[in-house]
């Protein structure tokens, strides 16, 4: 049988779930497996009772039906709104496309704009799901490094201003507030970076899902308040700042209307025509839900402290275990803490994860998926008492218990 | 700037949305636009009461957190007992995906399986989603025809025979009952089709998204009654049956454990890990109402009366105008008619579609982009003294007026 499956069949792997098959069969022996693996807010802080409200809401008027393909005029209001109201952007409602998670953002993005051996400019650590995507295009990934300078993780942007000016770039990605660093870039590093994609034609995409998850002192800012004349993608949505993630609603804006936005923004409503329309339900309740604005600040900062006290105690505790370190975050749920392969005395840091796993029953992301080696990513959504757990676990793992 | 789009863009269209923003801006200036060009239930039918509440109880639940790749359990397991119940067939529930409508299901279908320059046979007129997603990959699409012979729409099996043993084919796609001619396909040819698939080691696709919704006397098989121990891949979904396009959720069932149908298993949940889960609580929403099978037989009962009635009513009222002429479906709610071009003074089909949009605000979708010239494709499903106005506007049409 010609039986031979797509070679791009190979890239497409998410390092997140990694071992979710050998926790699932784990759970299925009995065993209780502490899981600090995924960031889904909605686990550990319950959807607020709007945003239910308003998914009931729309389902009691009769939203099951397709809508556009570019999503809901309501909803993509409300967007133009937001982003209005929080970094006095403006732009029309027609430069917004509602989109399946920003997993799909992504998809079109590298289905838009990559040809085979084009160059993209990713920052290590990064969100693993822009790999796959642009490999499976055939793009050439040319990395960066985030780097650990004064316990604050941030981008070396004289290095990106020289891979710019050496390669030709065609978008260069900026997660921000970062996954998995926790990471929030400065006003200078901001503008900088639209200073040199702009310089070196540089298509600039700015992930800024995790923008009202900022905390430890930190402002955060949204690209657009740094851009020029300039092309440039914002990647959002309500997974995270909305806690919720089972929705599966992103989005992308092109607020620039330079030649290439418009072409851009032109193919991904193309390539969104081939699916229809995302849920329609969810993307109503999240129009009504954004209407009441003030009960999500209510909930937001509610969620915020709450995520910044978890983030800060699991952090110490990282910190306080034998062959690990982690510099305190200051935005989203994600503790990247370095690993003494000695001390732990494993081959890498999958290999850790996998120990780790099976010895003491929790379950953390191996860094090497997220492109560094040698480190592994916490989530720190849990309650107090988890975290507390999972610390002693791995005091435990450290001592070979 | 090195701003030149990717090249697979040029695929991603969908001609059912073909003059849908021409649409928006006559209904801007003010016109009433009759649209007869999407095949959506849900705006002419109310989704069924029991799957609105069992959708309110999945968010009261707190369903609203990421969910397993692969789609929920309690899901999977009902669509295993569905294809128990209505086909005898026995699966395991690992055996089943949810997707974000069967759009994405033919997209990982191709993702998973399709290199470029490899062959895949689909059947013309063919539901046209299945054309980009194999273009973006680089396949060679051959074409065999649907026949209009002794008033049905069929399949000539001998000539798909020859072109299966002449060209490497490696799938072929089935889409039972038919959008667009409404063609059930009997049993003799769904045998058939499953022998020349089997013998010429082919992947059999078989799209049964419309499988309740058959009448005029017809009875829909599906194709997993006549295959052997070969590879195929069900595609399904609840947009039609359970009326709630707007949910997004479709399924690929993989019932066979061969190593290909293992392979793609594997491939399909690698893809599906990229965008991490389908829509929770529609996901929930739908594993509740599968459980009140009596509902269900009640609603789909009164629907497809329906829907036979409109069907054929409209089909006779398309064969009373001059240069027109349709079969008689026996399944989905679609009615491909041909169009006599020297009759109405057109071009072609995109032609007569355009003119009829402009002049009479009637909006149909032009049987090229179902892949066959000069016929117009009708959805059925408005009530009767909508479809009296369409037929009325489509006389008017053809006397000039």
């Amino acid at each position: 049988m010609n039986a031979k499956l797509a070679e791009i069949v190979k890239y497409a792997h998410n390092p997140i779930s990694e071992y979710d098959l050998l926790v699932e069969k784990l759970i299925k022996q009995g065993k209780e497996i502490i899981k600090l693996n995924q960031g889904d807010p909605a686990i550990f802080f319950k959807t607020p009772k709007h945003i239910i409200e308003a998914y009931k809401r729309a389902l009691d008027e009769g939203h099951t039906n397709y809508s556009s393909i570019e999503g809901v005029s309501e909803l993509r209001n409300k967007i133009k709104e937001r982003y209005h109201n929080l970094y006095n952007l403006d732009f029309d409602e027609e430069r917004v496309i509602i989109t399946n998670g920003v997993s799909e953002a992504i998809m079109f993005l590298n289905n838009a704009y990559i040809n085979k051996n084009d160059n993209v400019l990713i920052l290590s650590p990064f969100y693993p799901i822009y790999i796959p995507f642009a490999k499976m295009r055939g793009a050439r990934i040319i990395f960066d490094k985030y780097e650990e300078i004064n316990d604050e993780w941030t981008i070396n942007t004289e290095r990106i201003e020289k891979i710019a000016k050496n390669k030709k770039i065609k978008y260069m990605v900026l997660i921000n507030p970062n996954n998995p660093t926790g990471a929030v870039l400065s006003e200078d590093k901001l503008d900088e970076i639209a200073r040199i994609a702009k310089k070196n034609n540089i298509l600039l995409i700015s992930d800024e899902i995790y923008d009202e998850i900022v905390y430890n002192g930190a402002k955060f800012h949204s690209i657009s308040e740094f851009v020029d004349d300039q092309p440039y993608i914002i990647f959002n949505g309500f997974s995270k700042d909305y806690d919720a993630t089972g929705f599966r609603l992103g989005y992308a804006i092109f607020p620039n209307k330079d030649s290439l936005s418009n072409k851009l923004l032109d193919a991904f409503i193309k390539l969104a025509s081939l699916r229809i329309s995302s849920n329609t339900p969810a993307q109503y309740a999240m129009a009504y839900a954004l209407d009441d604005e003030k009960e999500h600040k209510n909930e937001i900062y509610k969620m915020r402290k709450e995520i910044e006290k978890r983030t800060n105690f699991l952090t110490e505790g990282i910190n306080g275990i034998r062959g690990m370190h982690a510099v305190r975050p200051r935005g989203a749920f994600y503790i990247f803490a370095s690993i003494d392969k000695k001390v732990f005395k494993v081959k890498d840091d999958k290999d850790f994860v996998y120990k780790l796993l099976i010895k003491k029953s929790l379950y953390l992301s191996p860094g090497s998926g997220f492109g560094m080696k040698d480190y592994v990513r916490f989530v720190s959504l849990a309650p107090q008492e988890i975290l507390e757990k999972a610390i002693n676990l791995l005091n435990e793992f450290e001592k070979g218990a």
